[in-house]
């Protein structure tokens, strides 16, 4: 009777193991599973550095010269971009890959923007693209931004990453480390 | 024996259960595990409101004007916003957030938009941002739009928005309520 | 005193098996849940198009007319698109849905685009939308970019779509085959 008893506490223990280290797979892990520091640069063209410009305005409010950011806090200028990536912060260190897409200035009364762009890879270091959206307060010391998908060695993967301005030269270059933690890593 | 053959018909009832209780974690959740009704405002740019006006139009098809939305439908008019976003649809009501991004008209013979944009928020009520793109076919009551990752409260969530015209005067104010439905929270 | 070991020896196993079935749910899978194959057409607006044209050029560089694409590789060129889905190569069958969204060239010395658009479904065949960003090389035979999220059949599905042209003639049209692999379906 003892036996019978301690068994079917067992049975029960067992039971309650199953199910919990059942649900604890629907625990999101919060650590990352995948990290990466890059840099990128971005020059601005701005009417006479075309063959070094790696972006240009291609659109904003009615009447601006699309040669300089117009307006104060730029509201509405929309930009194309084609940055070197690269794994310090020295703007002549060997590209890994390009950072490719847009951005746009986005309020009236200080610096916001808008992104969307992906890092393209194929080089040694990585193979494939990761995949970004997300509003840039672009005053804040560090932004967080979505990385909403991955091709190659970032198939499907999401996470966030978190822009710092890690150089700002006037209104023709800057340069954004990015910090990029995968959640989910496939 | 007989004991001995119900022991085993446990065993084998609880290696079930184990087993198809660690399948149903497979089984996504189609039920909310988070909800947010909000309300944002956009007052467009005509070329007389730049004090009110929270959008402008910054690009369109060849020879259109952009302080107007053009020709019908306005297909290949981009509109860039930073909308105020409040928790009731009184446009005066404070505003516990900003909607920043872009929508463009992408259709000939209807009005239908395409939206990049980020919810943003700073405040007691929420920390963070939401991310969202989505088609926007503006004369159907509801549509759907994809919410794509989130950060702050809102970290690395996924869901579905569904977005209702709740005002619309001529062409210089809409109101949109959203409906935020996550279906994955962390 | 056997019988007790023997029983032993099964609860541990049985412990195994829950612990791992359980883990095993946390292997993301690799193989697609759902597949699609399906052609979109784009027909841009050159001038002399306009019923024809399913897309026009709504921004670029300073002082590029958006009747014509401009300078050598695109940089920096914004294209608006409503194109028909068919669910073969040719452009004469009858639409399953619509491709609404922008592309933009960005770069300089070769043809790449960045992609944001919905394929949007009204039919027999399909209801609902889904949701595309990324990278598009188009000098390489098959490119891949990210479904980030979905709506009605493809309710928060995440997955890999393979782009690839099928057909290009001068500047005026070009037919993409889109190769959608889902591993995310709910």
């Amino acid at each position: 009777m003892v036996k019978a008893r301690s068994s079917i506490a067992l049975v029960l223990f067992i039971m309650f193991l199953c199910v919990s280290s059942s649900y604890q797979t629907k625990k999101k892990q919060h650590k990352p599973c995948k990290q990466l520091v890059l840099y990128f640069h971005d020059v601005v063209y701005n009417g006479n550095n075309a063959a070094n410009a790696t972006s240009s305005m291609v659109a904003a409010r009615q009447g601006i010269n699309l040669t300089n950011l117009g307006n104060q806090f730029h509201f509405g200028s929309m930009v194309i971009f084609d940055d070197p990536i690269t794994l310090d912060n020295n703007f002549h260190s060997k590209p890994i890959g390009r950072a490719q897409g847009m951005y746009f200035y986005d309020t009236k009364n200080t610096f916001t923007a808008w992104l969307g762009f992906s890092f393209t890879f194929n080089s040694t270091d990585h193979q494939g693209t990761i995949n970004f959206i997300g509003a840039d307060p672009l005053m804040n010391k560090t932004r967080e931004i979505s990385v909403v998908g991955g091709t190659g060695d970032f198939f499907m993967h999401r996470g966030i990453a978190t822009l710092m301005t890690d150089s700002f030269e006037s209104e023709v270059y800057f340069r954004l480390r990015v910090d990029i933690n995968f959640y989910e890593c496939w």
